[in-house]
């Protein structure tokens, strides 16, 4: 009688065992062929993974079934709120804050009054080699949501 | 002796002024030949105009001086509170509550200590024809910079 | 050199002219053909209307050209915080707190990883009669969205 | 001298044990004899069982009487704030944010001057096919209150 | 064509009429045959007074029809968040903090599982001479409502 | 070298004893000869018991010393945040937002400039029968002070 | 049909006459033969003043009569928030974060179970003059209330 | 390796020690040779104690040399949120709501621009006999500091 | 009878005048032979100017009577909220954040227990050239103050 | 299968450590040859430490290879709340509420729109002899960035 894993705690194993095992998030990503950016948010607990990815992920990185069997939970999506405003994330929310009403305006200019979705989404991050420095690049990739009655 | 009008003012005759004059914002872009996210943002307040910039937009949108000296001043960014809800909007920020963490990793993973500067930055918006639904992209690109003392 | 009237001034012109006529909602949303709650919703300011329906309201309602024009607006949607704690809404809100987690839990067991749409959605306001008191039903009706990158 | 067991202690045994059981959550209500919402709301904490109800519950799921006293327990009924930004719970609020004064209205039409009651009060939850795409449909049904001093 | 005018602003000509009128509330409630506290608190802007009611009271404090207008007017409950820490009304919140939770065990214990409604509801104050201190006496009177599905 | 046990924790034990040795709070109260709001409220943390008190209600309750010497600590007296939006809790803070300034309009017109003592105060709760559904009374009685420089 | 003049307003008036005519506050509070702070604080719209009081400091100040019926409302009393962080005031607030626990053990241990009335209630302030820089010496005198069912 | 104990559980087991050994806090402050106030805000964790002081009220309440090491760490100072509603602290922060505004009116128009230290500062409590009761007075005594570039 | 101008009224008309004249703030704080951070700070409205102050500011930014009565006003300082969130002066905030409880350490080391004054205290920012990009230094300078009883 | 330390833990033994054996912060820095805030920061768990700095302080302070591990995670960086109202921190946002509008418009006039990298940055603290006490002289220095597209 032990309830499952909270899936803090088994993001902060699989974070420790990871850099104890001199893996990268790639390395991980790769090992499950999932998606990069898919793969860290469902480890860090935003996202259930399939029995199959669950048991993959443990073996490669040590860990017990215990851990396997909270990554497959249902996740209450969210974010620490202590996180908010660590510099590297808030820098996303401050540029939501300068362009949010701008994107607001072209979404209705181009698509009509409705939403990007979050649900049917994807995300992806890549480095742009630049002589100025290089460069984080972002993009968020959703379906068009018309409101529709 | 008046003071200059406020930014929220003066983006509220813009966008009275595009609607009656049947102007879209990507026509506004093209007549001043600036980025399109940048020149939305920048009329609803959050970048300053030069003085020719801004006499440009308001003779295209019949707008008196008032206007082109406000949208001169140098901003104090920032969103208003109550559009944070408004759903367009808010789906941005549920997608960095469920993928900030991960991209806070990435970023360290591939480029070290540091951030996405919200600065030396650009922000673009696509539409993606898709047969199941069009799609909206916003890419996010910024110069990335280390913490260095 | 007029700004658009705001929808909250819009909303308070429609509200004032519906009582002072003597006509219900109902007879609102009959003429326009429209569904109910959407068309109240729509006049309160969360949902643009058509050129032909804001015209077609304001003549109705003895309301001139700038409400018209005003109702057309593209909304920037979301709730005055005041109202939240109205008893009449508040109870909503109050179910919402005690059965949230269980219609989470549903729809996950019934429908997979995902939400019920609250864009492709439509509300529903039936009285239904009961010898005990009579019952006020409301339905809400969203696609199901599944998580899928 | 021990405490009753917390009811989020109970709820994440009752999860923890229905899930490496393999039942669904209809399986246990059916078990019980009781309305689906009702069931999953009151293992979760939201309300009281029965001495009958928890033991039963508690047989089914191999869980011994501390989780049983505890599912008896009167309950201090609220959210987890960290569950309001969920989505699959976030799109309930965000459709009460724009159609909440809406209903506000109709209920005073229909009714008068009064609320839904949320305690004598259901809700259903269901599936409802759809070539365009399966669709969640979620009923409140309250009986009406009238302000009666 | 002029809006409602708003219930706050009613509440503010009321108030002043009333006192430059040299007119107790108590008068006013005994010239309307209404119940004390509920017509302090609905010429206050929390109920909507009857046609009858309000022009009977607007003749009394010689108050114009646009005031009549807006007590009749629905009303959007709840406070100014200003006054909740005002020494008067806050020693109510400070008393339900302290004895609260007591109130609930013994609703519980005598009622069952339900609440007392605050819609079917009175609330009366009276003066009791003591010769300690005359002493504020205020009884809060609502109809028990069980949890019902 | 220990601390005193938390009143938190000490209302802990004593609800749990109350319920396994199936006494109700009246009957505690009965037995400390106190006034019954005022002995449920002190068992929850908000007033410090005697130590003749705190000794006989452990005994009553099979409770060890720990207890007795929490019961008798000075109390940081308030309100765990979370229960105020417990609905039989919050419905009394509904009633005071809907009916607070009129308490405060009517107090100064029958007492003058002053306020409702919340500490020379008593409260009671009493079950009024009724055929429509009986009745919660609860009644604040507290001194008034008025303002005395 | 006007309302009464809000304090505010009437205190905006007060200061603003105050300094045209080169008054001190202590020369108000000395013409109205009233304790200093207590007399500054009713200006400031916290106390009300009687109707030869208000009189009397309109004449000294030459203002009219609509302020003078603003000075005797009853007020809501309360601080403006954006006044909370005034360097002036904040000190206040940090000696009491700071100091407050240790002042409450202490009025416990001299006077038992209760509060300093801050109703039955004077405040004064002086200069202390001292080598090292003079001293603001400001005393709270309130009336022990016992907590007195 | 272990952490000092944190200045709260020192001040919890200092408070338990005191109320077992029967002392006052006037007796601690006493033995300490220190100014009482000062005394009983430093054990509760807002001033460092030097470790002669730690030592003496260690050996007078038998407590070990953890707790004397935490006594004499540097505080982090502040006030437990909870306790900010305690009605026997409440009341000073109503009291500075109340006549805070005046204290800044006077200390500018006595001193000039500035504020009265919180660091170079000190505070007494005493019982002031009074036939209607007896008062509790708080004086605050810190030094005038100007604004000085 | 009218309001003195507020600081915020004042200071919108001080920028707009130092705009339309074509005046740096360093050409106007040499004007006042003040320093430069002290001048803007107080003509924004975060210190009182003297009356030779305020008459030359206005003589030079051909500003009336009334600016010069609002600039000697004695301020409640503060700043907007809205501000707290504008990039610029973000950055202050992150690196308090970051850098803050080290501060603090290392003020505690060198100085013992204490603060830096607030109050007498100066700020400066300068330009300091760099191959790399030139540097905003900007320098807080307070006197030490110990904590003294 | 364990977590890696918190930086927290990890922080409260360098702090615990750092006392008992009798080292100052300076000592420290110096030790690892590091900037003297820059040490702190890092070592409270604002900045990563690399690996030969953590085994560094660890054999100097005789914290084992856990410390050391926590020491180089990369850190989710930003303050405890609680810590904001702590004096000697408060002091520093305090400065900042005051003069961050004049330091914002002082930025724009001296180097264009941008702002003051906190990335790019690093800080400094002095103890400045002064005759009428010593100074605290904090400088933060960071490198311009100008709003680049």
């Amino acid at each position: 009688m032990t309830p499952i894993m909270s899936k803090a705690d088994a993001a902060g194993l699989v974070v420790a065992a990871r850099i104890r095992n001199g893996l990268s998030w790639a390395d991980i990503a790769k090992h499950l062929d999932a998606p990069l950016v898919w793969c860290v948010a469902a480890l860090l607990g935003q996202h259930p993974l399939s029995a199959e990815q669950a048991e993959k992920v443990c073996a490669l990185l040590d860990l017990d079934a215990s851990v396997a069997e909270s990554l497959q939970l249902q996740p209450a999506r969210g974010i620490d709120p202590a996180l908010q405003s660590d510099p590297t994330i808030y820098r996303f929310h401050e540029a939501l804050n300068v362009y949010g009403p701008a994107l607001k305006e072209l979404i209705h200019e181009e698509f009509g009054d409705g939403i990007m979705s979050a649900i049917n989404f994807k995300v992806d991050i890549q480095r742009r080699p630049d002589p100025d420095g290089d460069r984080v690049v972002v993009t968020f990739d959703g379906k068009f949501l018309d409101y529709r009655w």
